[in-house]
């Protein structure tokens, strides 16, 4: 299939022209107390104000613009729980066409409801990875619809580059970047990060974020194999995935190192953000943050740091864990 | 004294000068949900991302400006809690001055250590009104510093609107707004607010917003005498004071409406902002947010609003109240 192979420098530029005007081109923070803490000049790429309150929507919305209008018209299906559901429901609804999600019984109400407020039909499976595929397999086959995957699928990794093409382009005004932070879950934002960096700003090195508790990119990065999580016991619910061969193919390639942060690391970083920063990011945007702290080498370089989504739910902060009844 | 008039036009247009490349231009962000909700097209001004966090920076910084070398070479005095004694200490510091800043002895840890972080001297007194003005003018004297009052000053007041003055001026090239809504506590915000709609946009109706709680300047404006708080139990912490003889005076001739919201209004607009505009802000700032969710009249009016500040303990946060140990 045309779309397991990585997206094209072409395809990369073809995701931006049909996101302009579409998808939000989020503003760039500054934080002075951050740049001290971290001994570098941070560049914020805030996709927590992104449509749906994540990046996820500018892969979802590519994934249709770039497909020909006979082979979308019945629609989109995919499974998740997670911002990709909403994306995937609102890019559906802005090209008129029927979304399916499959959702594990057990998830949110919050977020059932937010992917029913786009206008998608909630399919439920049992929350097991066998089960939604089966339940995702079937709602294709019910409805004629287009599978649209999270990650695994070069139209997604296309629109998730449009993120680094922008923040890259914006700062080059002041001067090149010399590192660029993503977090890294299933790698469609990363192998689209890596991508941008690669055949746009070759001289910005690409440092994919994970929490340790889920560092199969990490092993699979040092192995060369593919590995997968043993266990998904992260706040960042959103880097809980493991690399495909498509975005392991990618980061193998083009990602310039693979780092870990702890738990508490995440929970610090992203409260150090709402009170300096004065925005809302959730737990798996953190995770660039965390690393940035951690320092990045000497003569304060240049940091591209993108903030990948602020979808929180604000009755259950981490920091108040055990705090709240 | 030559500050307790209303500025002028010229001292308005002197203050943005003064902190053009200074204080932030913050960004006007807008969200189709809260357009909706509202039925208005909404434009808000995030002072909660300015220096400090908060708008106060702008008149601190201006008051500074204002003055002569040698009327300010000994420093500064204020009496606060909140965000104006962070940024007088700031602004202070920015110019190589002393500040002396007079808080209560049950100020909070954070805040007494952020006024230090930026230098300046802390003084403690009693938690009464007659307590601080006396430590102020005792630190007057020992310093030989100015004294800078949060509002009573025409010089802040110049300061403060320039918040109105770059959101009015940023969005008129799409048209011009119909209704301007500032948070109205002491009036320093508000009377900069009217006086630049006023020289500059004639067309834009200035609302203020203040909690029912502490309804002084809904009461001032309706009976056309000064009216005082009898009580101080609202969560918009910034919005406890009163009026002074200067801000009333200007508030009478160029406001258009005062309107009052609840408690209850103001931590769901609050919470609101954070979830779905994903930033912080405290709940002085949600009470403009409050107001333009009653509705603003039929036609989808084109509407201002003023987010003041994002300086919250996030510790402690309103909807949580009750749940946590």
């Amino acid at each position: 299939m045309w779309n397991h192979e990585p997206p094209s420098r072409a395809d990369l530029l073809a995701a931006r022209d049909r996101l302009l005007g579409v998808a939000h081109a989020t503003p760039v923070l500054t934080c002075a107390t951050l740049d001290r803490m971290a001994g570098a000049r941070l560049f914020f790429k805030c996709e927590n104000l992104q449509r749906v309150g994540a990046f996820k929507f500018r892969g979802a919305f590519n994934a249709l613009a770039a497909t020909p209008e006979e082979e979308r018209g019945q629609g989109v299906v995919t499974h998740s729980s997670g911002n990709h559901a909403q994306a995937l429901a609102l890019a559906a609804r802005l090209f008129g066409v029927p979304a399916t999600i499959v959702m594990p019984r057990d998830a949110p109400a919050v977020k059932i409801d937010a992917v029913r407020g786009y206008g998608a039909e909630v399919v439920f499976c049992e929350p097991t990875p066998a089960a939604r595929e089966a339940a995702a397999a079937e709602a294709v086959t019910r409805t004629g619809g287009m599978l649209v995957h999270p990650f695994d699928d070069a139209r997604v990794i296309a629109g998730q580059s449009t993120v680094a093409q922008e923040l890259l382009g914006e700062v080059a005004v002041t001067g090149p970047l010399e590192f660029l932070l993503t977090p890294i879950g299933g790698g469609g934002l990363t192998s689209g990060t890596a991508l941008a960096a690669h055949h746009f700003f070759e001289g910005a090195r690409v440092i994919a974020c994970e929490p340790a508790q889920v560092d199969d990119a990490c092993r699979s990065f040092a192995s060369g194999r593919l590995e997968h999580n043993e266990r998904a016991d992260t706040l960042a619910d959103g880097l809980r995935t493991s690399l495909s061969p498509l975005t392991f193919g990618i980061v193998r390639t083009h990602v310039h190192d693979i780092r870990t942060v702890s738990e508490e690391e995440i929970v610090a970083a992203m409260r150090l953000v709402w009170e300096r920063m004065k925005i809302v990011i959730e737990p798996s945007a953190a995770v660039t943050v965390a690393v940035a702290l951690r320092g990045l080498g000497p003569g304060n370089p240049r940091v591209g740091v993108i903030l990948s989504g602020g979808n929180v739910d604000l009755d259950h902060l981490p920091w108040l864990q055990g705090k709240e009844r």
